[in-house]
């Protein structure tokens, strides 16, 4: 195990109606801004139920923070806090969303151009606003962390900063909340979480044992509930998916291992750009990555076929094949296409992807740093 | 899942050598007390370490906290405190020492005879002296929870209190620090590590699949290398031992789900009248609570039986039976003996214990709240 450290002061309200307990969780006096994205919080009555749990207190709105929220849209709502002496941010929605906020909370305070958060990954925060959190959709795991992505449209790129400041002082997690939700997104929410898991996980031994259980016992929940909490409005499935999500990116089943997080650099240049949902090309990319980089992960790999996916006959080999096949089968199975062809790219349209990976510096990827562009292009081959 | 609450602000920092950022984490013009047990904290040269590390820091220390801490004992540290103008309290030990240091953190700034912070179980505590902690003996989970457990001699009572303002400000987790301890007490923090997931875990199912998760893990952790860390200096094993018990009990797994702590509260009583080692209790009382109890925990028998054991043959009868067979050879394994005779307690002794639970209206138990005292009886007969 490596040394670490771990802090996370965020507190968590989870469970059907815990909206109301907003009153207890906001300054008395508070100026709020409620930030959300499209009109659905609107419409799904989830911002009057947060409105009426704020009670007389202030309230302004922002409306239209868009997924992989810009840095363009983040600074009008940027201005408005500035505009109404705001003092109290309330992010209403998905990653995206509270991302958005993270970065409203810390640039509205920031002297100099905002920019520079990101530039400098939020090292150089001095302070932030303080801001809270209601979940509509389990996925990122942004509502107890202190990271964010932001992408600088102007640019087409897709910046991460974090910083202890931008912890949530409070989420909501209400599971109920996802009833409205569209079946691609909760596929994709399921998406996201394993694939957070495996980036701390699937490495190499370094005999973090509990780590290990814990991240396995993220997955196996994923892949028991996952389908449920996609397919019905059950609330046990919806709960478990909820909570999983949010414990795969808190900072718990990473604290003394050494992260990979490739897939994710190499999934955050297709959206950009080829615009394909977050979740989508990590499903692409990771079944591509454990093949490309079996050797370097075959302990883990090993491990992961057997714990995960109870496979315990045939040559190490073997074990290691079918235990990608069986998370690529598992993406299928949500509806979640595993292949770059099934999204209109073609071989051709790789080497733009490894360009803009140099450009943006991720040219020693992954956990021993040994990911060069050579061989993301190689694991982009391997996943058309 | 049930709705909760999970808030937990303690820093943790962890692995060899991080004694030394007590420089960054203590107040700069801070008066610190450190509070620890017997003599072994200084001869280890675990004291002279930390006040090494805080420097030119005005340090007091407060000598002898004893197992099962004493109010007795600890009003003369609040005494130290108000007389020396300490502002911030170091526990350096296990958790006898850190439940000490909590209490100290409140009585010291409590307006009343603090007997009240006890008999109001840390309810109507409205502040309390920051404090960090050191620990030094993997076990009881107080390095990163807002819980103690305190002794007031005069009326052979153990009285837990609990409050929010009682979490640490940070604890400082070296495995190292255990190379030094006698394997007795290594023995006794795996097993109240053990007991205390137990006490969360094996309740009855209400479909906390994470959570469930996560408590087998801990405990297939502590199975796996609890022995390992008991029998040598072994880096890996000591860490692993350290972070499952402080994750054992600190708010996790415990989110959610009902919880049962009937096994501790019947095992307080025996520490108080018998003064038998608090982790021994438990494993005297745990087997003979899940033997009387098996009906109530009938389901989460037979999966601990499978997950946790592996046992997937025989009746469902024959499975728990092995089961708690399994459990009891664990504890007997590592020289931790599961039977009141085996500590000089026999029949006749049962009722004392019995009768002391009704007096400290221990009188409705478990997750179901009907462990009676002579349920209690039961269970203290069928550990003989």
């Amino acid at each position: 195990m490596q040394n670490f450290d771990f802090y996370n002061p965020t507190r968590i309200l989870f469970g059907e109606g815990r909206i109301a307990d907003l009153d207890k969780q906001v300054p008395a006096n508070a100026r709020v801004l409620i930030l959300f994205g499209g009109e659905s919080a609107r419409k799904t009555g989830t911002l009057a139920e947060v409105r009426a749990a704020l009670g007389s207190r202030t309230v302004f709105e922002f409306a239209g923070i868009e997924p992989n929220p810009s840095y363009e849209t983040l600074m009008r709502a940027v201005s408005q806090v500035k505009e109404n002496q705001v003092d109290f941010l309330l992010a209403v929605g998905g990653g995206s969303v509270i991302d958005g906020t993270k970065f409203v909370a810390a640039a509205a305070l920031f002297e100099g151009d905002p920019r520079e958060i990101l530039f400098t990954f939020g090292r150089t925060l001095r302070q932030a606003m303080p801001f809270g959190s209601v979940l509509t959709l389990p996925a990122t795991g942004s509502e107890m962390n202190d990271g964010s992505v932001i992408t600088i449209k102007a640019q087409g790129a897709k910046l991460p900063f974090m910083n202890p400041l931008l912890y949530p002082v409070f989420s909501v997690l209400d599971p109920t909340k996802t009833y409205t939700l569209p079946q691609r997104q909760l596929a994709n929410g399921v998406v996201d979480a394993f694939v957070h898991v495996m980036e701390q996980y699937l490495t190499y031994a370094t005999d973090a044992h509990v780590q290990d259980r814990f991240s396995e016992g993220l997955l196996l929940t994923l892949i028991e509930y996952g389908p449920d909490a996609i397919n019905n409005k059950d609330y046990t499935a919806r709960a478990n998916l909820m909570w999983v999500a949010t414990l795969a990116l808190n900072g718990l089943i990473g604290a003394g291992v050494l992260h990979d997080w490739a897939t994710h650099a190499i999934g955050h240049e297709l959206t950009a750009k080829y615009d394909i949902d977050h979740a989508r090309t990590l499903a692409v990319v990771l079944p591509a990555m454990l093949q490309v980089r079996r050797e370097a992960k075959r302990s883990k790999l090993l491990q992961y076929a057997e714990r995960v996916w109870n496979i315990r006959e045939g040559s190490e080999d073997e074990r290691i094949d079918t235990a990608i096949a069986r998370t690529r089968a598992f993406f299928e199975s949500l509806d979640v296409p595993t292949r770059l062809s099934a999204y209109g790219v073609d071989a051709d349209g790789i080497s733009a992807i490894v360009d803009q990976l140099k450009v943006h510096g991720m040219v020693a990827l992954g956990e021993h740093g040994d990911v060069t562009p050579e061989i993301s292009r190689q694991v982009l081959e391997a996943s058309l």
